[in-house]
């Protein structure tokens, strides 16, 4: 098959057109690629042989400049790919510059500046209620309905798909514990999250509206928030997660850019309280992203969380975050915290699938409360397009190996 | 006086000789520079006229490169700039690259990777534990004897000291609200900290050691944690603060490296409880540090924390963000927590200073619960060096502004 021309239905057609960083197989030099179908194009290389401007945008060893340029200039760009892959005497000119994927290394396409990580979903916070406060009055805590709670974690063990990860160790307390022991995690947790790639930055002071959630945030990825359940216990009164989500958090190689989402845009869930002005977004463009995610490990589905269920949108999650003044820098990321749907196979983490280890997911290969080592789990995802067509989402994979 | 005879006593001299990043007023060129008395060195220009190797770490616009280099180099190139400013015929030839304190402009004297906060002092967290739980058995959280509670912040937003901070607006609710209200805070409070900057950085899965502490961590710096107590209490539970640190952390314009401070290591309080291997310090040396830490509002001290009674050390909080298997990343950034001495005048917030706006704060242009508009908080320090010198840790200070 001449090599522009895909399957019918391939989920990474013109119409997708996601941007991530590789590598040719054997060399060391990065460079900017765009997905198409099962190849990779390197952007920059296309853009020099045709003789195009962006070539300045493209031609990096990671997103930061082409994230750095702007909404406009991040339009224009996504224009001149399309025709790039489409128009016959580009294809010809381009050609040369497609690589197989199997013949390339993808790495993690942007320098992570801060990485926030929100708790969006109702379902998926309710369901954590009820496991860990079974008597409280409410499974949300008062503030859930008010604001999109979120928090910092660690930028510098962001990684790409593919990463091992090492199972963490540290200190974990059960009540017939009389002091805490230490050891490897015995509650390895997954946590299936979208995450948000902030392109223009803000000034110090001054917050970002609702309705600027576009001219600041370029795309998104897949996020797996790897969790370890009885460390966060131990560790996470009264200051919140830290180690027991700080020794890694994997992102999928391919940013998809918003403007390849459009069609998948949604209206989130009904509010069930009124919103303060700055995150009243009844009268703003539909803020949800209709985006089927399936959790696989060891290559069985698991579950299919439900993007379109999110309480709180990434908008404003965003105007969350800058409300108080803080800045946003080019390469942010935010999840949106775990994805759960109301149904039991659409729950986004094994806390939830497992009701903290009372069940058991009966696996082809066995039995499992938390992950094993040796464990490889996977998130991949599609998003609704024109006509019936699936914008691929890529994935994000990881295998849980002791440490040596 | 020749530039290079200091005043007796110059908290300054040779013995100290912190490094920062500045400009010449009028001029947009950061280096490097180190501080020597009243003046500041441009120690990679010292560094060509002397025709030092150093130049490669020195001439550079961040102190990147240097932190980047181990601790030899920082030993190395530290022991170069002792001679420079000492030995006559050096100084003769530094000389021109001397520039006063008043001709200059200080910038944030490195990129922060990660930048995280701990919780390490007893009298602050049982002082917290008091207001805001008067009716718990205890007034620690039952992990806090066990290991260095700590969370992460956010690196976008640390400025170096004299840069204003806008006072941040978010959602508050008191008891007696039936809904949350948005405004600007009204609890707006510093904290009192030390920093300490990590050089040499560790790699995913390996958990740096007590022992290894040295090695990692190159020197430190004062820290001004602002905090709205309005924001944050209504946000924290149950994933952290957030927006109440978020908007701005100051830090000093000079990077004390450990290396000056050898004669102010003390050892910690006692070990009320057994630590597990990994945080037990009793066989290393002494991990605590002298630090007399100085807290004024509009010039006027308030406070003077001890950095001597800090429960945790620095070596056990990079023990602990280690642990898992978290690596560090030159430019890492790790706050100590709030200072608090026992005794009243030795607390390191208004929140303790005032029991949360219960008392007042009597100040000579007025009575003072939380921060208003146009305060200047400035934390300043110094250490005990050999023979009765004082090795200063230079100040931070910030002033509050509204919104404009």
């Amino acid at each position: 098959m001449p090599p522009f021309d895909l399957p019918e239905g391939d989920p990474f057609g013109a119409h997708n057109l996601p941007y991530g960083v590789f590598s040719p197989l054997g060399s060391d030099e990065r460079t900017v690629g765009v997905r198409y179908g099962d190849q990779v194009l390197d952007a920059g290389a296309a853009a020099a042989a045709l003789g195009s401007p962006y070539v300045a945008l493209l031609a990096h060893p990671t997103l930061g400049p082409l994230l750095a340029a702007g909404r406009t200039a991040w339009s224009d760009v996504r224009r001149a790919l399309t025709a790039w892959v489409t128009v016959p005497s580009h294809q010809e000119t381009i050609a040369p510059f497609l690589h197989p994927l199997s013949a390339v290394t993808l790495h993690l396409p942007f320098e992570v500046a801060d990485y926030v990580d929100f708790y969006a979903s109702e379902n998926h916070a309710r369901n954590v209620g009820r496991i860990f406060r079974p008597d409280a009055p409410d499974s949300l805590t008062p503030n859930w309905k008010h604001l999109p709670i979120g928090y910092h974690g660690r930028s510098g063990t962001i990684v790409v798909s593919d990463t091992e990860v090492v199972r963490p160790s540290g200190q974990r307390k059960s009540p017939s514990d009389p002091a805490p022991v230490f050891g490897p995690s015995i509650r390895l947790d997954i946590e299936a999250e979208v995450g948000f790639v902030v392109g223009t930055p803000s000034r110090m002071g001054e917050p970002v509206a609702l309705a600027d959630f576009r001219e600041h945030v370029f795309g998104l990825c897949l996020l797996n928030d790897w969790s370890a359940r009885d460390i966060q216990a131990w560790e996470y009164v009264p200051l919140g997660p830290f180690l027991g989500k700080s020794f890694a958090t994997s992102v999928s190689a391919w940013i998809t850019p918003l403007d390849a989402l459009e069609e998948s845009r949604v209206a989130p869930p009904e509010r069930t309280h009124e919103l303060l002005p700055y995150l009243d977004d009844s009268a703003e463009e539909p803020g949800g992203y209709d985006l089927r995610i399936s959790v696989a490990i060891n290559g069985h589905v698991v579950s299919e969380p439900p993007f379109s269920t999110m309480y709180w949108t990434a908008a404003q999650q965003l105007a969350q975050m800058t409300v108080n003044g803080a800045s946003l820098r080019t390469g942010d990321l935010y999840g949106s915290g775990t994805v759960s749907g109301p149904a039991e196979r659409e729950r986004g983490s094994l806390l939830e699938l497992t009701w903290n280890g009372r069940d058991v997911l009966e696996l082809p290969d066995g039995k499992r409360t938390f992950l094993e080592d040796g464990d490889v789990v996977t998130l991949s995802a599609w998003a609704p397009g024109a006509d019936g067509t699936r914008v691929g989402l890529g994935e994000v994979t990881g295998r849980i190996v002791a440490r040596g």
